[in-house]
């Protein structure tokens, strides 16, 4: 038998200033009224972790390395964006996408009355493959309980079927 | 062959202020003499993430959307009763678990004496599904070091077959 | 079917002060000119947490366990040395590594321009079991954007084939 293979990712962001105007994009949907997060991109951390994840699990790299800071076609690109990409390299390198598991870790905005949103949604980015989606905060602690950022925490498998 | 899926879950808690009486509750065993821990739960962070992990790999959400924070019958639930809730509604909805891998984050308790203790008892409220759990500091970094809180991350593997 | 199993490693050290002289050792490959870690090991969280993952697992403990904080024949044990003997621990239990998958959070060093040659250094030490290493940074957030200590996240998948 052929092993499956596992990946992280970790993505961290920022939030933007209060007062600042940008949008807040989690988990591929938008946040209306929520604050934005810094960033060249969109900064949505759930999208951000699972590509890592995924590049992770099929021995691709990172977001990093193939997007950079510095391909200025990609400043803005959507979280959708990005795990479509991702997925089109897997895709091209003989890869399945078993499915890939996200936790956010923040004390905003509320997740549970939008999962299932997030979840179609960063699935569709995917071609259909499951994505399920928790989230946590931590009593107030660290970074993410003085409401200075948030993170997204990711697991994936994926296989040559 | 149909892929087994992959989960992630964490968990962070603070713990309680010196001199409170709370018995801290860890990898479903009680730690008599150790500080406990904040929460209308056990705080049982172990516990809490590996059903974090479980709900992940089977995209059944989690822990906060399945127990809430304001369901007073579950206040002082224990980590193995959460457990065995979640072991049950993995049941019913197919899945086999095949594995949960925890690391605790935290300075205290010392946790090699009683790692198989505790991974025994969390294997019973799972029905025996195979758990191992492992420990770290953080060199004295971060809300772990400041002694401010504890944190556990999880993963699950979980089939249908 | 007899299902893999997936393990999860954490481990996180603090940077030596500014002006010691240590070097840092990452992933199984030396950082002449980068700041060394604290720690009476090489402080390799690459290696560690990828240790740790792989025991995890195995259902075999924790580095803690193995290894010790007192076991002075193991001072200045490097990362790749760590890795051969878990790779014999494994090895000895009936464990086939399938694979193993890290992330890096931390300031620097850059880790794109020699992340080939760290996954090279790493499975060399596992035996030539697939390796693969991602990086991120924190946005200047918690003791990592801080620049006080760095942590590695690690993911491995094990099975008896």
């Amino acid at each position: 038998m052929t092993l499956p293979r596992t990946g992280i990712g970790i993505d961290v962001h920022a939030w933007a200033p209060e007062g600042d105007d940008r949008t807040l994009w989690l988990g591929c949907v938008s946040w209306p009224g929520e604050r934005g997060i810094l960033g060249h991109s969109d900064g949505d951390v759930a999208a951000h972790a699972a590509c890592n994840a995924l590049l992770s699990a099929a021995g691709l790299g990172d977001l990093g390395a193939i997007f950079g800071t510095d391909r200025p076609e990609l400043a803005g690109a959507s979280g959708a964006q990005l795990l479509g990409h991702v997925r089109s390299l897997l895709d091209a390198d003989g890869w399945t996408i078993g499915n890939v598991a996200l936790q956010v870790v923040a004390r905003r905005p509320r997740i549970g009355p939008r999962r299932a949103e997030m979840e179609a949604a960063m699935s569709a980015a995917l071609g259909g493959a499951a994505v399920s989606l928790a989230a946590a905060t931590t009593d107030g602690l660290g970074f993410v309980g003085r409401t200075e950022g948030l993170a997204g925490f990711a697991t994936a498998l994926v296989a040559r079927v």
